[in-house]
Parts: structure tokens; C-alpha cells; sequence
């Protein structure tokens, strides 16, 4: 892995060819952290983005099997079950010009993601809300 | 309000039927929020977004009655006649794979809305600026 | 220039007419900024932006020569060639409600550009890769 530490703040270089979400999950847990707000740009090679739909509790899914730029990538790491938890949003940008956004379900490095990880002195759980079918930050 | 803060930064969960310009307005005045740069992610239930036009000076409304994805929601608090101002850019993406983006006007959180504010010690108040027709920082 | 530091960030407002990259670059020279989390929202004029293609090492441009809400600008400012070296991607969103976005090229402010720059303390500089053909973060 390439980072490096700033007081607070980790610049991560995630390269071609990894997986973000399980990247960042493996980076946390290396370096134990517990809380931390995450802000990306890159490219990808591919993506699956996600809308939730809150009546049937899922996510209408769409797979995006080709290279983007990776525009905005945000969120959070907080704790799920003793572990970091991972949620990010991301819009992406396709070369015939089109834009997708959403829930980031899974995306594969393109080139590069460039990522600041930034350290919060605490720690933020979640569960489960059985309203809304979604596992909610808890204080 | 569920939040917790962590040195400079406040972590805010805005629930399911809450309208984020009025709930941020309301957490500043409370929590003596002058200065702040906001970042969230979440879902909206429904918002309403424009683009300037810098010849009316008005903003091109955009309604979305629907459901969507928080892609991307950043922006500042400053000051203005003595109260706290809400400036807010979004990146929306609906359950049929369309974004939507722009000047947020108002939105309705739909499952949750993930909020970090990062708290600035100082105060920058806006002047509205005849030229463009908006209220711009001034220092 | 317009702006105001406030502990590690930097509040600039960016005015109509300025072109963003040349303005952040003679920034951070002027303020000996040699790394920092970039984040703005605000309106552009006009602005180019690309979607890199891995196989000719270019980026497809696409010209938007009209007045567009800035969605999300973000990114960072790291080193090269003992220079600032500025990175951002965006979102943009034009009097029609549609989206763009990509790696930013250039960029004219069309009403104000509120940015905040986060000054990280060392450095981190870049060396172009063979293979993706960009140059990445080195540590």
C-alpha cells in the first residue's frame, strides 16, 4: 500500500486494478482506524453503483463495465460489528460524456484514485433501522 | 438532533422527512456555528435545485419529486445579518439511473443524511455583490 | 486576491472572469502551499473537462462554453518539478439540468468560486508513470 500520514489526515494512492471498498476496509483495519471522512477523485476501469429504493429495502443496481473518471468520491468510515464500516457516494463521468452517481457498491482502480482519509479522534457506530432498512449512524 | 463532535468536526445524522437547509440553519444557531465547511452523503425524498442566471438574476428551478441518492453534498457555512448562511451544492441520481445537479434550494432526507461540519474559528460575513446579483464572501 | 486563512484552511473567493487552475496555482505559490485537500462549489462561464482514455494516453475533451453551476470541485494540490501541481475533478450542471463531469482542464468562474484549502504539512510529489501514462503520487 502507498500513503502517508499527515497529522490527521492519510493521502492514499489506491492503484490500477484494486477494488475500493475492500482496499479501504483492508487499509483501515491495517492502520486501525475507527472514524474518518473520506474524500476521492481518480479513474476507474469499471463500477456498480447503486440507488436504494426503500420500499423493497434493495438497491436498484447498475453495473458500468467500462473506464471513468472517478469525479466525486465521499463519505465515511465508522464501526459495524467491531469493524470499519465503509460508506461512499461517488459520480462518475464515462467517455462519451455521460454522468453516474450513487451508493459505491463496488469499483476497480483505472489508473489511479487519489484519496484523503481523514482521522477523527472517536468512535461512531451503526445499526440497523428496521424503518428504513439501512444500518444508521448511532451516537 | 443525533450528532456528536470530535475536536473541529461535527458528525450530524439528518433523519428520513427532515428539510437539510432548514435543520443545518437550526443546528448552527443552536451549536453557535459561524464558520464551517460541510460535506454529507445520504438520500433525499425529494429537492429542489437550480442554476444561476447571471442576466435575471434568478435561479432555473429544477423540482425532483422523487427519491434519489445524495451523491455529492458540499458546501460552507459564513455569516450574514447576524445568522448563520447555508451555501449548498448536490449531486442527485434518481432510481432511473438520471443525476441532477446544482444550487440546492431545498431537500427532504429520504433515508439518511451522513453530515460532517468542520468548524473554522473566525467569522467571514456576505455582501451582496450588484455586479453578479449574489451574496459573496467578503474578508 | 480574495481570501483568509483560518488555522490549516484557506478560505478564497474566486471572482468572475479568473480561470481557476491559474488562479489556485499562483495561490499556493504566492502562499508557499506545497500540499492540500481542495474542495469549492460556485459558477463557471466556461470550462473544459476530459475523461482520460488508458490506450492514447489522452484525455477526450469536452468544451462547455455556457454558464453552469459548479456541483463539486475537489482534489488536491501536491508538487512537482518544484512547482504546485493542481489536480481537481468536478461536476457541473448547465441552464438545461444537464450534468458534466470529468478531470478539470480549465475553467472561467462565471459569478464566484468559494474554496477551501486545507494545507497538509510535508510533502508529496508526483512522477509520471509509464504505464498508466499520468503522473502519480509518489511517497
Amino acid at each position: 500500500m502507498l500513503y502517508k500520514r499527515f497529522n490527521d489526515t492519510y493521502m492514499l494512492r489506491i492503484d490500477k486494478g484494486e477494488e475500493v471498498m475492500r482496499f479501504l476496509q483492508a487499509f483501515c483495519e491495517q492502520e486501525n482506524i475507527t472514524l474518518a471522512q473520506v474524500s476521492a477523485i481518480g479513474a476507474a476501469d469499471s463500477a456498480a453503483i447503486g440507488v436504494y429504493d426503500l420500499e423493497t429495502g434493495k438497491y436498484h443496481r447498475e453495473d458500468l463495465p467500462f473506464f471513468m473518471e472517478i469525479a466525486s468520491l465521499s463519505g465515511s468510515v465508522t464501526e459495524m460489528n467491531g469493524k470499519p464500516y465503509i460508506h461512499l457516494h461517488t459520480v462518475l463521468a464515462d467517455q462519451q460524456n455521460r454522468t453516474h452517481a450513487g451508493h459505491l457498491i463496488e469499483m476497480a482502480v483505472g489508473a489511479t484514485c487519489e484519496m484523503f482519509v481523514r482521522v477523527l479522534p472517536g468512535e461512531v457506530s451503526r445499526k440497523k433501522d428496521e424503518a428504513v432498512g439501512l444500518n444508521l449512524w448511532t451516537f
